[in-house]
C-alpha cells in the first residue's frame, strides 16, 4: 500500500461514508449551508469492569485542530468519491455535489467552542460545540470523535494510575502494544493525564519531553550468549552510561543474580565517582521483590538508588502493591514511606490501550438547526431514556461549594442568567429530582467552554503541554475524594437548569406527537 | 504540532528509546554487526474476561514492511538524537555512533521469515523471525511489535464476530471510537479477520473494498427540526438513494414510528420500480425488535428487505441474539432461519478496540547470536516458567490429523528431519508430558514460515486482501470446533520436538549456572 496512500486516507476522507451521503442529501435539499449546531459529549465514564472512573480528563483537541487544518477536500478525494457506485451501478455522488464539495470542503466555515484540554470533565455535558454549515459540520463528526474519544480515554486512565502512584513518577512504556499509530496520541494523552515521561523517542521529541528507558532483557542475553553473563552485561552498560545506570535485574533470577550483580556494578560506579540510578523489576511479586531488593541495596549502602516496577501494571495493581508495601515493609524493618519514595512505575499496554474499557462512548449530536433565520432545537428520542439528548444551544457552568470543591456541572440555556438567591440543579432524566444550592454555599461558578476555532483559525492562546498538565492538577485538587476513588466512585452531578429541563420536555412531547 | 511533525515521529524514531541506547552499547563493544536472530511470538490468545480466543489470525505484516521501507534514519533523526542528554548533561549518543547510525540505519540488512497474513496462529510459536546485524534487529523490535500486535488482535476479534454471525455480513463501523489513527489498521485487520465491509471511506478506497453505510440519527433530526418529521426524512433519503435505501428506524420509536414510516417509503419505492434495501435497528432489544420488524415488513409485503443490527455488538451479543431468534421467532410464526438470513451486523468499538482485551502480548526475543562464526542460542529465564523462552533457530510445522484437522503446531530445531514412523509432541514446559502421533494418523505436515523480506526488498509474491481472507477461511475450516468455541475453547497444542526440548533444558541449566 505505501505510507503515502495511508496518509491520504487519514486526511479528509477519514470519515464514515454516510457523512458524505447525508451531505449530498442536504445539498440536494438546499439545506447544506443552513447553520447547524452539534454537540460532542460522552455518555459515561469508562467502566473497567471491577473499577470505574469517576471523572474524565479532556484531551485531544489540539491534535484535532491540527488535523482540521490539513483535511480539506482535494482533487484526489473527489476522484475517489466519483468512483463510488450505487447498487444499480450508477455514480453515487453527483457531479454538482462533488463540485460544491471540492469548493467548500474545508472546515474554515465552522466555529468550535470546547472545554480546554487537561480539565476534569463529566458525562452528558458538552465537551465541544460545533457550529456551521450543516453539511460541513456533519462531515466533521467521525474525525472529531475519533480524535477526542481516544485521547480523553487515555488521559483518564493515566490520571487514575498517577493517583494510585501517590505522586511517584509514572513512565509510559506502551508503544509496542499500543494501538498501532495511535501510540503517538496515547503518549500525549498519558502526559496530559499526569504521566511524567514516555519511552517513545520520536513523539517525546515533538512534545518536548525527554524520552526515558533502561535496557531490555535481550541486552543481558547478548552478553550471556557471548559468555560474559549478567554481570558482564551490567558492567558494560554501566561503563557506557555511568550516570544513567538503571539495570533490569530479572533476566535470570532477581534476588539471587540480578540485584547482587547490580550491587557489584553500583559499588564500582560509586568508586569511580558516579551515582548509580537503580534497578528495574519486571516480573514476579513486585511488592515482595521491591522490599527484598531494597533490603539488599540498603545493606550494600545503596539506599539512594531507585526501584522501578513494571509488568502489566494498572491503577489497581499499583494501588495494591503500595498497600502491600505499607503492610509488609515494617515487618522487615523497612520504612514503607521511604521505600515508596524510591519507587517509579513503568506502565505499558494497560495504559495506552485503556485495559478494561478500550473506547470512550463520545457522541456528536445535532442540537439545533437554523431555518429561515430562526433556531430550532433538535432532539433524538431513543429506546433508552438515558440516550435522549438535551436539545438547544447551551452553556456549561461548574459550581464550586463553600469548601472550594466542584459540586456540580450545570447545563443552562445559552445566555440564561443564574438567579441571585440560589442555584437549582435539576436531575437530567428524573422529573422532580432536584437540589437547591443557596448562594452562600456557592464559592464560585465558572463557565467551562472557550472559543477555540473560527474562520479557519485557532482562537485564543494555545496552551503548552505544561499548562495543560497544570490544569489537570488544579481540577483534580478540587474534586471530592469520593469522585476520585478508583473503585465505585461517587457520581458527580451534571444537572440541568429548570429552563433547560422545560425545553427538553417540550421537545420530547412534540417529537412523540409528530414523529 | 502539525501533521508533518507527527508523521516524522512515526518513522524511524517510532521506537522505545532503549533500543537506541542498547544499539550504542553494542556499537561500543564492536558487536553491533554480529548476526542476531530474534523471534516474535505471542504468549497467549486474548482473554476477554468471560470469553477467550482459542486461536489468533496473523495480520499486519504487509503494513510493517511498508513502514520498514520508509523508516530509514535521516539527518533530522540524528539531530533529534544528538539533542538527548545524560543525567550529567552530556550528549547521550556519541558522534561516532550517530555517524554509523546515519550510514546504516535502515532495515535493508535484515531478513524476515513470517507466517503469512490471514493464517490461524497460536501462542508460543514464532510468527516472525528476524535475522541481521544485532543493533539493527534490536531497533526493529518496538515497531514490529506495534504493527503486528495490533492487526493480529483486531483480526482475531473480527474472526470471532464473523463466526458468531453464522456467515451473515459483518460491517465494521468503528472509526469514531477506534483507537485514533490506528483505525486504518483496524479496518484492514477487520477485513482480514472476515468482516465484509467498512464504513471508513478513505482506507476502504486504499484497500479496494467499497465503503458501506446508512445514515445517522442526525439526518432524521434535521428533517424533524424542519417540520417534515421522520417520514419526510425517509422520503427524502429514498428519493436521493432509491436503490440503496437502508433506513435507520430508531430515532423516535422503532416499531410505532420507524418501521411503519419505512414501510410507507418502501411501498413508494416499489411502486416506482425500485428495490428497497432494508432497515437498521440501533437500540433496544435487538432480537425482539428484529422479530417484530420482520413481522411488520412481511405483513406489508417487504419480506425481501434486510435488517441490519447495530449498537454495542460483540461476538457474544451476536451469538445471543441469534440464539434468542432461534427460540423466539417460531412463537411468532416466523422461520428463525429465514429471519437470520436477512440479517447483517454493524460492529464498531467492540471490534476495533478489541473490547475485553485491547492489546496482544506479542514479544520479540533474542534466540541466537553469531559470534566468531558460530551460532549461540540465547535464553531468558524468568520468575514465571511460562515466560522462559525456547532458544535457537527453529522451524514451525503444522501437523494435520487423519480427519484433515490441524492437531498441533510443532517447533523443531531448524533443519531437523521428522522421524519416519511417528511424530513426538513434547509439552513446552512440563517435562515428560508428550504425545506420539503415528504416521498413519497424520494426513499432512506443513511448514508455516515463509521468506518475506531480504536485501531491502519483499521476497516472494505479495498477497491480495482477497487471498489473505481466503487463507483465513481455509485455516478456520481445518480447526477443531472445540478450538473455535467462543467461550472456554479447547487449548490447541503447540509442542516442541524432543531435540528442541533437550536444547532448551541444556540452556536453562547453563544459564542458572553462569548467571
Amino acid at each position: 500500500m505505501g505510507i503515502a496512500e495511508r496518509a491520504w486516507a487519514e486526511r479528509a476522507l477519514f470519515l464514515d461514508n454516510y457523512q458524505l451521503t447525508m451531505a449530498q442529501l442536504y445539498f440536494r435539499h438546499g439545506i447544506h449551508e443552513s447553520t447547524a449546531q452539534f454537540e460532542h459529549f460522552t455518555r459515561s465514564c469508562p467502566n473497567y469492569g471491577n473499577h470505574q472512573a469517576g471523572y474524565c480528563i479532556a484531551a485531544g483537541l489540539e491534535w484535532l485542530l491540527d488535523w482540521m487544518d490539513e483535511a480539506s477536500i482535494t482533487d484526489a478525494d473527489i476522484e475517489a468519491l466519483r468512483s463510488q457506485r450505487t447498487a444499480t451501478g450508477e455514480q453515487l455522488f453527483d457531479d454538482d455535489f462533488l463540485s460544491w464539495l471540492r469548493a467548500n470542503g474545508s472546515f474554515d466555515s465552522l466555529s468550535l467552542r470546547a472545554v480546554p484540554e487537561g480539565r476534569v470533565v463529566h458525562p452528558n455535558a458538552p465537551l465541544t460545540i460545533v457550529q456551521g454549515p450543516l453539511a460541513i459540520a456533519q462531515l466533521l463528526e467521525t474525525s472529531l470523535l475519533n480524535h477526542l474519544n481516544f485521547q480523553t480515554l487515555i488521559a483518564t486512565k493515566a490520571s487514575r494510575m498517577v493517583e494510585a502512584a501517590r505522586g511517584r513518577p509514572v513512565l509510559e512504556f506502551g508503544l509496542r502494544r499500543s494501538p498501532e499509530h495511535a501510540a503517538s496520541a496515547a503518549t500525549r494523552a498519558a502526559l496530559i493525564g499526569g504521566a511524567d515521561f514516555s519511552s517513545n523517542t520520536g513523539i517525546s521529541k515533538v512534545l518536548g519531553v525527554p524520552p526515558k528507558g533502561t535496557h531490555a532483557h535481550s541486552m543481558v542475553q547478548v552478553f550471556m550468549a557471548l559468555g560474559e553473563g549478567e554481570l558482564g552485561a551490567f558492567r558494560s552498560y554501566a561503563k557506557q552510561y555511568p550516570d544513567d545506570c538503571l539495570l533490569l535485574v530479572d533476566t535470570i533470577d532477581t534476588l539471587r543474580s540480578g540485584v547482587p550483580n547490580a550491587i557489584t556494578v553500583f559499588d564500582e560506579l560509586r568508586s569511580a565517582g558516579h551515582k548509580p540510578v537503580g534497578v528495574r523489576l519486571d516480573s514476579g511479586d513486585l511488592a515482595y521483590l521491591a522490599i527484598q531488593s531494597a533490603l539488599l541495596l540498603d545493606a550494600a549502602g545503596h539506599g539512594e538508588t531507585s526501584i522501578t516496577l513494571s509488568s502489566g501494571l494498572d491503577e489497581l495493581s499499583i494501588f495494591q502493591i503500595l498497600a502491600q508495601i505499607d503492610q509488609e515493609a515494617p515487618r522487615y524493618g523497612l520504612s514503607a514511606g521511604q521505600l515508596i519514595n524510591r519507587l517509579s512505575f513503568g506502565v505499558g499496554s494497560k495504559l495506552t490501550a485503556s485495559d478494561g474499557h478500550p473506547y470512550l462512548d463520545g457522541v456528536y449530536k445535532l442540537v439545533a438547526l437554523e431555518n429561515q433565520g430562526e433556531w430550532r432545537p433538535a432532539i433524538k428520542l431513543s429506546e433508552s431514556p438515558a440516550k435522549s439528548q438535551t436539545p438547544g444551544d447551551k452553556d456549561l457552568i461548574r459550581v464550586y461549594d463553600d469548601r472550594g470543591r466542584a459540586t456540580a456541572d450545570l447545563l443552562t440555556v445559552a445566555g440564561e442568567e443564574l438567579p441571585d438567591d440560589f442555584i437549582t440543579l435539576q436531575h437530567p432524566i428524573e422529573h422532580g429530582v432536584r437540589r437547591r444550592l443557596p448562594n452562600e454555599r456557592v464559592s464560585a461558578v465558572e463557565s467551562l467552554l472557550r472559543d477555540v476555532y473560527g474562520h479557519g483559525k485557532r482562537v485564543g492562546e494555545q496552551s503548552s503541554l505544561t499548562q495543560i498538565r497544570e490544569r489537570r492538577d488544579r481540577d483534580i485538587e478540587k474534586l471530592d475524594p469520593g469522585v476520585r476513588r478508583l473503585v465505585n466512585p461517587h457520581t458527580y452531578h451534571v444537572s440541568l437548569s429548570p429552563d433547560l429541563w422545560d425545553l427538553k420536555q417540550r421537545l420530547i412531547t412534540e417529537a412523540r406527537g409528530t414523529g
